[in-house]
């Protein structure tokens, strides 16, 4: 088995993490230290640089420089909303195939493996051997064949403190206040908010996922009942809950507000970067249950994939690992893969990286199970017992 | 010299902080080692425990206890916004006196240093002797006297560290991007936004406290010639800003949506708990300059002061500092004290506590001086020096 022999280019696709680059530096290293490739490079913001061949060479990166970027939250090589069709991706294997490049490492979501997917084709097509391996990333959790992506654990943990100091928060000031947490389709990241409860009673009391239909009357009868037994509420709400026609609340007020909605390039409905909804939900609270209750909404926004200064050690150690595994399938002589994270153990929890074929992993959603999800309004222990590795320890609290 | 003997009372008020308990700890503790009173109560919810009678004994809570205590974000007694008049006063006054409480240490901003005093005044009148000090704490820094407040550090952290990871996931998908910051009257916790900026090209573009006021045309064009020289733009808003006359741009939404707006027990209308004025901005960015653009709003809320995993150092320790300070205070003879922290070296940082007469800090604002503010959309490095070890070292960043 003989590997082909030529340069490598390394791109970040998506919304960035705050461990998406200790996946670049995953890659990087890994092929520096194999000599897997001659010249690495990495494409400034993903496909778009690869259309436009905005290159810059990773080549000599040091252990020092690699280290660095590895703890900085964000894409350090920019990143992209386009959706390549095959004309595009036909345009970036001519970029390629021009430098030499034989090997593509590609590090996003479900799209990003379906990217790597058609530029393989694309390659093939044109009779050029060229190896396409996607690294997973996605705070929202929601890649087939994964236990989980890398990504998920730090934005995990940011929903968890937060919840765990609101909560703290809402207990001394008491109230009911609405935390909006992200995920279109996906829920596990509301769903982790489960982790900042506590014995002393913290945490949220009613979680809404967008695995579930959002009925309004049955939310305000659930805060009703919560605030009437305990004085105070705390609601963590995924910004994709939606009716039961599927569509989003935050769609809905859209169209009520400009009789217009913004999309993205891949069709979806902007939802992150407002707090419209939360501000709706406290509304809708004040009109049904009393206008002088003291009601608040915070949207956590693009703080929990990007905040500095909360990470997940699990996490960002398996980002690291999941773009060298990238590289050792490549040395392996696969022709192309997608890297899956497989939990082998939960005592200790241990992972272990397993290539799959592109086209299982791309386009595809995977969302909450049902039997994680408990009363429409809570979720099981069975989840918290998933998750829990993945976050790491919360800092421990005391009560008077 | 003789101390009153007795009991003592430690309350909490005003908006939480993550090292509030901190305070707390500090007082009990320093009660407990120098057996400065008999027992130690703790009021639920400050004053309005003061005022029913819901006390806790906290007087023999252990050293990890307290340690545990120390480092839980929230207030662990309850807080309350109760603004207590000369009559609510003297009932709190009933309820002490009956307790043998000769003590009385109260953590908050100036208007816990004013009911401080009143409780004093009153106690006077009646020839009972009670010795009230009040402990600072607030996020929004605006205490006169103080070099600075326990709990703004920490705050300060997490406004740093959530505008230097956003700037980086601004830079790695650009766009237009605005950051709303707590703070009515001080722009310091706004102004720490600065902090981000690395030599990497990341942190706020401009900057608005509510010490300027704000101007929307001006607004617009500072956008418009940041984002056509960089391609993209990270603003830190307070939540504060407000037109010529002083109304705030959230209090003329508020007017503008239901004719009506939410007070407190002070007169403040309520600015944060709502996405609105983020999202006022986006939108008006938007209609000025080009309905395509990538805009989008995020509001901090409740997280930055009550975060649980993001703390500074040196504000934890200060905060406990405080309350022990207040207890010695006391042990010094001190009738009633405001306590204050003065920087006495720079370089390095050193600070230390002065009890000073309640009146001189009760109901008094500090605000940002001038000679810190730049052009009205950023700060100095003279305020930048200032801050920065409040903070405590900030994640290094990389770049590629």
């Amino acid at each position: 088995m003989s590997l082909p022999k030529g340069n490598a280019v390394v791109a970040q696709s998506g919304g960035p993490t705050v461990v998406i680059n200790a996946s670049l530096a995953g890659v990087v290293e890994a092929i520096q230290q194999s000599g897997l490739a001659d010249s690495i490079f990495g494409a400034r913001h993903a496909v778009r640089g690869m259309l436009e061949g905005d290159f810059t060479d990773l080549t000599s990166l040091d252990g020092a420089a690699l280290d660095l970027i590895a703890q900085t939250p964000g894409a350090s090589l920019g990143s992209s909303r386009d959706k390549p069709d095959e004309e595009y991706c036909k345009k970036i294997f001519e970029q390629l195939s021009a430098r030499d490049i034989r090997y593509f490492f590609y590090i996003g979501g479900n799209d990003s493996a379906d990217t790597c997917r058609i530029v393989s084709e694309v390659a093939q097509q044109a009779g050029y051997e060229l190896r396409a391996f996607h690294v997973p990333k996605t705070i929202d959790n929601d890649l087939v064949l994964n236990d989980h992506t890398p990504g998920f654990g730090s934005a995990a943990r940011f929903v968890a403190c937060a919840l765990l100091g609101d909560s703290l928060d809402n207990r001394a000031l008491p109230g009911i206040k609405i935390d909006v947490i992200m995920g279109r389709h996906a829920g596990f990241l509301t769903a982790a908010s489960a982790l900042a409860r506590t014995e002393h009673g913290t945490g949220p009391h009613l979680i809404y996922l967008p695995e579930s239909t959002f009925e309004i009357d049955r939310f305000i009868a659930d805060v009703d009942r919560v605030y009437s037994k305990e004085g105070r509420c705390m609601i963590a709400v995924s910004e994709g809950i939606h009716d039961a026609e599927g569509t989003s609340i935050t769609q809905m007020l859209a169209e009520q507000l400009s009789g217009s909605v913004e999309r993205d390039a891949h069709g979806n409905v902007q939802l992150s970067g407002s707090g419209a909804l939360g501000d709706y939900l406290a509304r809708l609270i004040r009109e049904r249950l009393g206008e002088k209750l003291r009601v608040r909404a915070d949207t956590f926004g693009y703080l929990q994939r990007s905040f500095a200064d909360c990470v997940s050690e699990s996490d960002r150690r398996e980002a690291r690992e999941s773009g060298r595994a990238a590289v050792q399938a490549a040395l392996d002589g696969h022709e192309g893969a997608s890297l899956t994270l497989r939990r082998t153990s939960d005592d200790p929890y241990t992972i272990e990286y397993v290539p799959v074929p592109l086209q299982e992993v791309a386009r595809k959603t995977k969302v909450m199970p049902a039997s994680w999800i408990q009363d429409g309004c809570d979720v099981t222990d069975e989840f918290l017992s998933y998750v829990a590795p993945l976050v790491g320890e919360l800092p421990r609290i005391g009560s008077v």
